[in-house]
């Protein structure tokens, strides 16, 4: 047994030998790249069907497209990485299944909603760190015209969206968590639990995952001892607008104000004013491409030198939603910091 | 970094310290409890509703009783399980999200299709071999209803069932790993990678997967160094007869006859003459509940010592599949040692 490895308070762990963050990459859709952080994924595709004839096609497309570029960037081959902790937001991870399938690498299939990126970045830091492999990849997508088939209304029908409604991104994130060194290190995570306030508006994800960010964010400060200004930035995934007003409430009321360090990939992701978002990005690609373009840029510049990355998943089914059920959320921490 | 944790061969880990399995339960259906494994089970549960209104909730009641049943009988609260690693068959894991959110464990929701119990105990071993974590919770379900609502027919059509089809086990097993003492030991895993031979029918799971299996266990026992006999059993989770007699002759292509140790748990659960289940039992919960009902007891009793247990995964999804794409497996394989 190694006990180096220490679980601290309720619900995290600290590494006692930090993996590194090596390698990452970003791609994302005509739209993001149009967005505030356009300028900061490495490659923006044009086609929205990324060259395939179908939604689901385009995203495993998309998928395949940001490891070949990941791996090309880190001069590494398929061989060279010993797992990957990957997932999407369709049913039975079909982006996931027909984007990696040429790759041959060992995957874990994984379903965290929008949360996804925290999870496989948790669990790669985990195999690193237990000292299992020494390259691990995670990886997590979405494409908005997937997304809306899946959880809304065909494309073609052209429904309005509410004002508290986020906008699938489409984007996909990927990195290699390795030994020994990198851009960046994974110091700590935090699990998230699954929470439900009984909150049934499946248009309104923010407010349905506020309440797991809080919970995970609360604990993550708990279990390490630290207030908010520890971080330079407490990033969640796709709260948006609404989401960030609610966090911060609850936040508030359990004594910890985070509203001067947080920041939402949602709210980031796109102009409000021009691109017609309303209350903002989300998606598993969302946080993931923002992680993989924006945040781990900042943090290999040293411009922000310790991050609480927390991506928020909606356990949005579109069959549950249907007939009657909440939405619950889950969210997970990652302490990213620099080197 | 703890390089204890070896990683043999292309795709396997060897423990330096292994983790142990130390409490198993598992919670059936009236059909599963008829068939020739039925006393092995905990419960056999005689209300395929599970006393709820749809298909989804009874599969998330159904997940929900086996948590309760395997905490009662290992003396423990939900405090003390320090992750969960759980999934199901449905879009979105809705049977997971609902089913384990009242007991409040930090969890990492997965999708490996019918290899998810592998999957799960793969992780859960690393997670405590790793040092992370003292008890860590595994888990998978299937219902037959909920499976058959989501990739074929609804109940109500009354269609016919293919020759080559299998019958959607309604089941659950869960099962505690820990460290220093336990009924049985976790040796060792082998990860799956995505196999795809391009089959597209849909109804031939067991064709589907066999390659996948194939694979996964050609690996583990050239990364090990051991022949077939080593194990007393070679346990895939729900092929049938049609993707045993497939993974047998791909095994032999390649120069290894695991035709003397195979065992299959799609073909243990129903009895073929009797049952009108036509190629076996599949799903999620088909390999979860034989393991936390049939396997563990006869390693827990040393009537077998040395098991490698492979459950088999077809990532069928039922969009990609309307769309004309094949149907790729995946199949995990850890070893399981008496102690």
């Amino acid at each position: 047994m190694n006990n180096n490895n220490q679980s601290v308070g309720v619900q995290s762990i600290k590494f006692s030998t930090p993996p590194y963050i090596q390698h990452y990459a970003s791609v994302v859709g005509q739209k993001e790249g149009d967005g505030p952080l356009g300028s900061h994924f490495d490659i923006v595709e044009q086609d929205n069907m990324f060259g395939k004839n179908n939604w689901e096609e385009a995203e495993s497309a998309l998928q395949a497209k940001t490891v070949q570029f990941l791996l090309q960037k880190a001069n590494l081959t398929p061989k060279d990485v010993r797992y990957a902790f990957a997932g999407d937001l369709l049913g039975q991870l079909m982006a996931t299944s027909f984007g990696l399938e040429s790759y041959n690498i060992p995957l874990f299939g994984l379903y965290g909603a929008c949360s996804t990126m925290g999870e496989g970045l948790s669990l790669a830091s985990m195999t690193v760190g237990g000292g299992y492999a020494d390259k691990v990849l995670a990886l997590a997508s979405s494409h908005f015209a997937s997304a809306e088939k899946t959880f809304r209304f065909p494309l073609g029908y052209g429904s309005q969206r509410k004002f508290c409604a986020t906008y699938t991104v489409t984007g996909c994130g990927a990195l290699i968590v390795g030994a020994d060194s990198g851009i960046a290190k994974v110091t700590g995570i935090t699990t998230g639990r699954i929470v439900d306030y009984g909150y049934k508006e499946k248009d309104n994800m923010g407010a349905c995952m506020a309440p797991a960010a809080a919970d995970t964010i609360y604990n993550n400060l708990n279990d390490f001892g630290v207030n908010p200004n520890h971080y330079d930035r407490i990033i969640t995934g796709d709260l948006g607008y609404v989401g960030q007003t609610i966090l911060i409430d609850i936040l508030k009321t359990k004594g910890y104000d985070i509203s001067g360090v947080h920041m939402d990939c949602g709210i980031e992701m796109f102009d409000k004013d021009t691109q017609d978002t309303n209350a903002g990005g989300s998606g598993c690609g969302c946080s993931a491409s923002t992680l993989c373009g924006y945040i781990l840029g900042q943090i290999e510049k040293k411009i922000w030198n310790r991050v609480l990355f927390v991506p928020t998943g909606a356990l949005l089914s579109p069959v549950s939603a249907n007939e009657g059920n909440s939405v619950p959320g889950i969210a997970h921490g990652v302490v990213i910091e620099s080197v």
